[in-house]
């Protein structure tokens, strides 16, 4: 079997977990890493080639770009313009048709396709709430997130003067409603309630019930464990209240990683372009033979 | 707005429902219905024409076949033939792969598209089961149907003799095994114990937890709600323990019909050939422009 030539671009906490996944994966291989400093080899990465440019690998096929959110649109541009296939986990929802149709223009130039915004969320999640719409059509989806660390709110705490290190948790209340629960060590010759103060004031904060907690040691208290609960209650053709419900507990990295590759798998069987989840068939994120996975699922 | 021409093949308890869902939907138009005996017309088909053969409709693009499951291979053959999509929920599960080999050859010599099997199991359960093994390559997926009314348990209870009518629901005990109670009335003559001991000896319900009830009116208990409970136990790459879990509380006939309408929406969309709902793009399932879509999904 001809395995696909994978490169992991960016070697934080998704990539080494993209590096499991592909691992794990029969119909994958490792062509190599991408990071800042090839020098910095740990030792699972002995037996790879660790270069600090994708052009210095060999017959590479898919990028799973494993770099913050905001150098994804450039990183991708990039690789795209090579010929080599890219996918990523962008995340913020609001500019994911502003970097598709980036990206589809470049991929499409360059006969090569991408997949982005390819996690959990957005990710797994827009697939079911695409499916839920389909099964009907008219009511409302909430997508309920946590327990779990939201990185974007972490980062807005760690911002404000007088955090030295901080953890901030969603806790899902329902019909998309979320408690912020802010875990906080205090930097010297700060008050904690001006802390706690400015923390709720902020943009991100502002607007949810937050609870500012001083602890000793935020590190004690990480876990990437992270939850989804996405409900519908619909109607399908004029019969009112069809109801369903998603529930997930998951590592956070290991399922990001894991859909990533997935989604990798898929960018092999697509026309040049740029694509999100629910605009590819699932089978094609799938290892085996058509029938047997259609014989198996369906 | 050039809407899409349906036909509605067989008006018993699905078709009605797909009536309903083609009324709802703004970008489908009802070229007429099908039926065996075109004379009888219930007040809801009046403004529609009512026909014994699809060729005396005009401009049918896609055709849902609302027939039993074991003549929907006939009837798409012929219909596929006109260079009509056809789409259905046939639900036989181990001759889903012969059905999509001898559609996708019709298919693709009239250059028209077939999806099959598209309801809610075989159907939207299929693409949660392709979505989690897409997140969760490794695991076991259980999917736990009911409470609801088994059609085919149902028929093969009405068979036994002594059985003057019968309703057999499914309930689900975890892990995929169910037990079945059945609620039948009795003809004269015979003996429950033995009607019951037949029952419960027949291959539908020999290896299930069966319990058979004597009821004086079954059409009193008939209640056309089911539900599933699909979970997912998993492993991501090689991180363990990642858990999913799918509820679904729903009008059995609504949800299919309404289903069957996403998909002949699909259809057109497609390659010529024949699919089973985790082959298709679930974005083509949507009505609405791509970019919101995107924006609202994703």
């Amino acid at each position: 079997m001809k395995k696909i030539k994978a490169a992991i671009v960016g070697y934080g906490n998704i990539g080494k977990y993209v590096l499991e996944a592909l691992i794990a994966s029969p119909d994958f291989e490792v062509a190599g890493i991408v990071r800042r400093n090839p020098q910095d080899i740990p030792a699972e990465l002995a037996d790879y080639p660790v270069v600090d440019s994708i052009k210095k690998l060999e017959g590479v096929e898919v990028a799973i770009l494993c770099t913050p959110t905001r150098s994804v649109e450039k990183a991708a541009k990039e690789i795209l313009a090579l010929g080599i296939n890219t996918v990523d986990s962008f995340d913020i929802h609001g500019d994911i048709c502003y970097l598709r149709s980036e990206l589809d223009a470049v991929a499409k130039q360059y006969n090569s396709k991408a997949v982005i915004s390819a996690g959990w969320d957005p990710g797994s999640d827009s697939v079911v709430r695409a499916l839920l719409e389909a099964a009907a059509p008219k009511g409302i989806t909430y997508t309920n997130f946590g327990p779990g660390m939201s990185m974007g709110h972490t980062v807005a705490v760690k911002a404000v003067p007088g955090v030295k290190a901080a953890l901030s948790m969603t806790i899902p209340l329902g019909t998309s409603i979320h408690r912020r629960m802010v875990y906080i060590e205090l930097a010297e010759g700060y008050q904690f309630e001006e802390v706690a103060a400015a923390i709720k004031n902020d943009p991100y904060f502002v607007h949810d019930e937050t609870h500012v907690v001083l602890v000793d040691n935020v590190n004690d208290l990480l876990d990437m464990g992270h939850g989804v609960n996405l409900t519908r209650k619909g109607v399908a053709g004029k019969t009112q209240n069809q109801l369903f419900e998603f529930n997930m507990r998951i590592n956070n990295p290991a399922v990001t990683a894991q859909i990533l590759v997935s989604v990798a798998r898929a960018s092999m069987k697509q026309q040049p372009g740029a694509y999100t989840m629910i605009e590819l068939p699932l089978i094609d994120m799938l290892y085996g033979e058509r029938d047997e996975l259609i014989r198996r699922l369906v």
